[in-house]
């Protein structure tokens, strides 16, 4: 299934998408609830719904305005370096373990939200990565089981501001401005999708220039590997985030710079998920760009 | 104001504290509620609670179960090295900034709780620190009024495991171990204590062994500083969590090398505030401590 969080009156709900046409599953059940935790908490909530979908009104997806996926995340869980020629390149070894961060709940956002540049930075740069969305929680998960823990797959452009992320060694500050990543806006199954989500390209561009190609084959760490080396310290949770890294053509390491600047737009893609489209917007644009949606 | 959160049948309630006396103010009013956020909401609560906490009957302190002051916090973060002694000591630069990471919700437990030393690692370190409750929330908050976002101080026990800490350069995993970081079990407020909270003997001990023994004045970036420069990319929130470092004599710096082992029981001590104390138990044999409390 492919599914999308989006407004309605009075707040969010979730819609099974059909190609161009999407069906709210919050109108048809109150178990699903307003975002994709109904669902996680059980996943067969949609298929016991499938005759109400069949006869249910559809809407346009175009028309449906994102919201997170997960409202409140518990934890978001970031991967840096996981993309061997990005390594490559910078003539690093290859790692033995990978360097992991955290992103605050307020550090993220809906897809088709401002990205916001924030006053201190002009270093606003994209990172398209895949996104995993727990669905079964666990500790000390084997790398075997793994994938069974996932819900779906979803897109993250993992904003950073790149100054506060180099100002120490822990990268903390640069990736936790207020509305930086963006996440969505489709989340699918992942019965829709090769096994582990590989072999789909990754892709970041503004309008006709593309910044960043690659291919999740390129993964150093798969996700049933991560997620079984994350659970070796924490238990994961129905509904936490796990950010997969992002390949080569970040916008610090081209010559000059690339960084994101008011007025564009930055896309973010997955082949077989969808594309994580975001407006840039100066901070003291933030609240007129909001109203204006 | 002192206050502790502690379980109760069904549940758990605020404690306001008189010295050795306890008065539950979840029982004199529902807008209290379970934890420290009514209070945070609502700090005139207490005032207006008066005449019911004097008429109202008392346990002892000591007879109370401590749980977590806040029992879902939404942002945990953390200052790294933080103590003037500790930077000396190490021979390092005065830094421009502080290194800051964050804690997940499953990474902490409340004071008296077992603190786990995991199955992969024997590296279990204390850190004895200050931490500050968010009480108003706020962005871009400036220095001078940064300690009127403070609802109270309580204190941490950062507890890392070294190897994981160090696998890479961020620190994430070795922080973010589940049952390590030990909170409480007494919130103070502002007014009983001096203002930002320095001139605090800051001490950890296992038995008669001290292991850290300074005073809060050694930090290098104080509360209201730390408040503004975190506030300069998020938005706090009420019932966020700030770790203020640790002094000197944590153990993976001592010769030999001084860690937690099962059957210790760690105490971590900020003047004026209280005593968190924990003891160490084996991953393995974490159930059963917990059946046996």
């Amino acid at each position: 299934m492919k599914y999308m969080v989006g407004d309605v009156a009075g707040g969010t709900a979730v819609f099974a998408l059909n190609g161009e046409n999407a069906v709210n599953l919050s109108a048809l059940s109150d178990k699903v609830g307003p975002d994709l935790m109904g669902l996680i908490a059980d996943p067969s909530l949609v298929d016991s719904l499938a005759a109400d979908i069949a006869a249910a009104p559809s809407v346009a997806t175009k028309d449906i305005t994102p919201a997170l996926p997960v409202a409140k995340p518990g934890t978001i869980i970031c991967l840096g370096l996981n993309y061997v020629d990005h390594i490559k390149e910078g003539g690093y070894d290859i790692p033995e373990y990978p360097a992991l961060f955290m992103r605050g709940k307020n550090s993220i956002m809906a897809a088709g939200k401002p990205m916001v540049r924030p006053t201190v930075s002009e270093k606003l740069d994209y990172e398209v990565e895949l996104m995993v969305i727990v669905g079964k929680g666990g500790r000390h998960i084997a790398e075997a089981d793994a994938l069974n823990h996932v819900f779906a797959y979803t897109v993250l452009n993992d904003g950073s501001v790149r100054d506060y992320q180099r100002k120490t060694h822990q990268w903390t500050p640069g990736k936790n401005f207020d509305n930086t990543g963006a996440v969505g806006p489709i989340a699918v199954t992942p019965d829709e999708l090769p096994e582990g989500a590989v072999g789909l390209k990754i892709e970041s561009r503004v309008g006709d220039e593309i910044l960043q190609s690659a291919n999740t084959d390129d993964m150093m760490w798969s996700v049933a590997k991560t997620i079984s080396l994350i659970s070796v310290y924490t238990t994961l949770e129905p509904g936490d985030l796990i950010a997969m890294g992002t390949p080569p053509g970040v916008g610090h390491a081209k010559t000059p710079p690339r960084w994101l600047r008011p007025g564009e737009t930055v896309e973010a893609e997955v082949e077989g998920i969808g594309i994580c489209a975001s407006p840039i917007v100066d901070e003291k644009d933030f609240a007129a760009a909001v109203a204006a949606q």
